[in-house]
């Protein structure tokens, strides 16, 4: 197949280009969007509204099973402004999963990094590699690149649970591998996992070894009452007035939980903004608990517990809160920097 | 505009299809490719013949100017698995750029990082920021993100060169901007700029002072001259078989020339042959000098000075070198690294 | 002054070595101790008990003002074989400092990185720059190279902790510098300061900001609450037989809290025994509680707690738990490892 | 031994006091040279003329055996504040090493790092490892910590060089290793070594592979001829007034070409000056070509090619050149950065 995407407009060019096709090359200055002045922003500043997807992916787990659902049972949240693309913005995919009491969504493992923030319900184990970890509302739970990975519902209640994942990045670096896991059914836990013990106890304490080679944190779940607890202290730490600003690190390093996403929790008191300024990279949003309005460029819409709001690369919102607001955050950070791609932007 | 990509398959379905996708919702379930067990190499193993495009590129000198040409006269390489993208890999942008004698490409910024390899002609200097670069067959010139550059042919006649940039992966992440620059005609140069001769004179003395800030090498020229004697002494070093493989570095960190492309030269003696594994991340190689026979995935094909060979992701291919042949290479190997992308692939 | 360290054995030679001295040149065929095959040992493995240290300070309590102690009533503990020098290690400083009730141990601040273990008591407040940092029982307090720190005890009992510093080494590489503070009597806290607050309330969770600039921790108490359930969590992870073996870091980094000293907590459950290997580098150890046998070189001794243990470079020894054992640890092995001297010492 | 450097002044003192010294303590407070304000300089800022120890060098060539030197016949340049250790600062060591024309200094190795800068003749090859190294005046050659490493001379003339080690700090932290190696004599090389062909042939260009996992630069030479021309690009990249001023840094890395020392070269052109001024760590500099006036605070005198002049901590000294000099420089200033000690000093 040669490249077609242009049109000359004179009779010599004409063959010129079409001879041009013929050796697959193409004319740059016939390019209109390869160098913008600054990211086109097709994705949209969008809200998916929780009572809406709750609704949906109620039914799903009424009407599909799991095994249909190429082994997860998941809505993918897709920007409107991506051309039918199943992504919350051109790095990120977000979705929320639903798994009804007893249900399996058995293990396989992949390149991508996920990581799942809990919304509803309790009683879920995924257990990474070999240790089960709980699920309950609030917590932050990481299955990184290439960790087996499975969940096991073993309440009689489903679960809904919001998944963020790096597949468009991956995707577009042709960096997925994908393997299928064994059929067996995992065992459920038993209080913390090792991982959680050895790391997630006190603050600024560690084994006292080297540090392991992996990439991603020793630390898998980052449960809510201590993501709680820190949000109340840094609040009080900084005053009073917010918002508090948490990011999820790697306590080995301080670095973020995976090497593409970065992790955020932040508390907003009533009666107080928040303010996302234009920077190089895109972010999604998730309500956990409180209400407001949010403005999205213009629009302004009421928010409330599950909302999740997609921010593209360079574009601006305000979150002004009505309730005392909790807001989990995603986003691509960590790649710009590591790239070189987050220097302050020029004067567009 | 909502998604509408799938297809339900029931009359309840279509139904509950309808409703997800008035919510901007898609199940993962029907999403067929986004978990690959390997990357899917829709890119091809391909290689563009330089009689193929130096005549077109001699062509385009005649018919289209430089201005027209949104201040550069490039062809770029199209890889014909990418559906008509104007990419030779999914990360990364090759093309030539054709620049005839008196002619001026003026200053721009952005970005992108941008690297040129000189194939043909002398007498342009690339003016990278203040400093005035020279350009000789076989250099390696950097234009690295956010750096102003122009170039000036001060020469009679045409020069002819090869362009590497990472602008897929940058419109990938929504992270290009651009700025075009003033109109001025900047001064050719006289001999090396302050940077080549801070920083490129002797391996392994560096001016004694802290590092620049810059997240790009100090030194923006690697020339031919120093090449060419690092790849015979690399060489000696290892016992004459070869092939010698280097890589272009930051003196002062050691680390790749830009965050996001690995530069190498490579020489290969006459009678032995490269391998190039299958690894996650892409690559390009353009032949400096010298001849052999390329097997792309079955296809033997010749090559001849000037050729440019992209490799996908995953991808394997084979080199055997009738004469000594020297590649330059461009790869997206420090993307795959920093994201922690790169790890030993699993058993596929 | 010139050399004269040396003799000669011959009265050509004598002449010869009269004349080296005096210019300053000494052979270096004629020093005896430059390249030991392996540390010499000097110092020694010793133990100081606390019954001993703890009369003598409150003996000091009684007899010495704080402002005649220099700012400071520390009794330095000085290892036999470093001829009167007053250091626990060649480079590490250990010391018992001791406060009456109602005195205050005013600001100064100093190049050398200083460490609080408090061993007894409750009410003294250790200002660091502007924040006042409790103090309580098994309490690690960080006063980090450069900071003001000032210690009030408005309790009406004594305090008495350990004191930790890389006095010694900051004196060899001439790398002291002192600066007295200011007379004002600090104000006591409440709860906990700002730091603690911000980073040390949840393992992984710390600002979502750049880190701060500074070469040591934000967090400059680790509570010994905190320290005592992360042991018993360890002890947990890893199966319960112990030791339990932590490292307090920097929680934005993971490194050590300070550039020059490691700080460890460990637990040794009764009936099993702690074997210290021969490594490059030296160490403290300080019983925070329970009691047992440590073998010092041949010498058995009982432990008791407050007990201090010096164990220089390339020494080994052993303790034997019969009760539940904590012990705090403190050493220069960042030193070895940034400058490469821990290396797998060689087969001496 | 207990220690007993202090004298109480009141008889109930003196009773304490000896109650302390019996239990292996000390008071701070008697402690007067523990905290200085600043370095105290006990170091001086000192000059070695080659005159005196080229003479003295030459005539233990003809008094004493390599053998009797304990492998080595080198003066060190003993400090004259240092009470008569054979140092030239509180970490470094430096000394002049002379091998008569056939003589053999035999294979050995020692966890200190050393360095050799070459004064006067040719013909040794320095053995590190494997590889056969050549010394040629002006030229820099590592023998890093435990790397296995002999000279031989095989010309007829003798060959004067300096000699740097961090002895001094290796000893001060116990991390002092030796072993002596095999009487085999080396045989001379050819050329380059391999490590000098493949990391030491062209700027920005290395082996294309991970770095090797050393803590030192995999090249061991450093030519004149590179530094020569390195320093006369510098002068002419800054203006050529000067002074120019090079770091020796590992290329695959860019940092200090040992973890512990820094080496530099400095041009000054005739009728400048070159101020050294007051920072935490120690120096030596040694004049490889050109004369001049030194002051040593206060005292002016006379250099010229080959004087060795120590810089303690925190001392600030003036070169004024009245011929184009050629400086060598070593300081411990990777040991200060490493451990937090180089930050800007107080104003003291």
């Amino acid at each position: 197949m040669a490249t077609r995407r242009f049109r000359a407009d004179a009779p010599e060019l004409d063959a010129f280009y079409e001879r041009l096709a013929g050796a697959d090359l193409q004319p740059l200055w016939l390019q209109e969007n390869l160098m913008p002045l600054a990211p086109p922003r097709d994705a949209w500043l969008h809200r998916w509204p929780a009572a809406e997807y709750r609704e949906l992916a109620a039914r799903s787990g009424a009407l599909v099973s799991v095994e249909r659902g190429g082994d997860r049972r998941v809505l993918g949240l897709c920007n409107p402004g991506l051309g039918g693309l199943p992504y919350a913005t051109p790095t990120l995919w977000a979705g929320v999963q639903f798994l009804n009491g007893g249900e399996l969504a058995p293990a396989h493992r992949h390149s991508p990094n996920a990581l799942r923030f809990v919304l509803e319900g309790r009683g879920t184990w995924t257990t990474v590699d070999a240790d089960p970890v709980a699920m309950e509302p609030g917590d932050l739970v990481l299955t990184p690149s290439w960790a087996w990975h499975s969940h096991v519902n073993v309440a009689d209640e489903p679960m809904l649970w919001f998944d963020g994942l790096d597949i468009p990045l991956a995707l577009s670096l042709d960096a997925v591998f994908f393997e299928p896991g064994p059929d067996e059914r995992p065992r459920p836990g038993e209080g913390r996992a090792p991982g959680e013990l050895a790391f997630g106890t006190s603050p600024g304490l560690v084994p006292n070894r080297d540090r392991p080679a992996a990439p991603h944190s020793p630390l898998v779940r980052y449960p809510w009452e201590a993501t709680d607890r820190a949000l109340d202290a840094l609040l009080a730490a900084e005053g009073g007035a917010g918002p508090a600003d948490l990011r999820f690190v790697d306590p080995t390093t301080g670095r973020d939980v995976t090497p593409t996403m970065r992790c955020t929790m932040m508390r907003l008191v009533p009666g107080t903004a928040l303010s996302h300024d234009r920077v190089p990279g895109s972010a999604v949003r998730v309500v956990f608990r409180g209400s407001g309005t949010v403005d999205l460029q213009g629009r302004r819409e009421a928010y409330g517990p599950g909302d999740v709001i997609a921010i593209p690369s360079w574009s601006e919102c305000r979150l002004e809160a009505d309730e005392r607001t909790d807001l989990f955050g995603l986003s691509d950070a960590p790649v710009f920097e590591a790239l070189g791609f987050d220097r302050p932007p020029p004067a567009v």
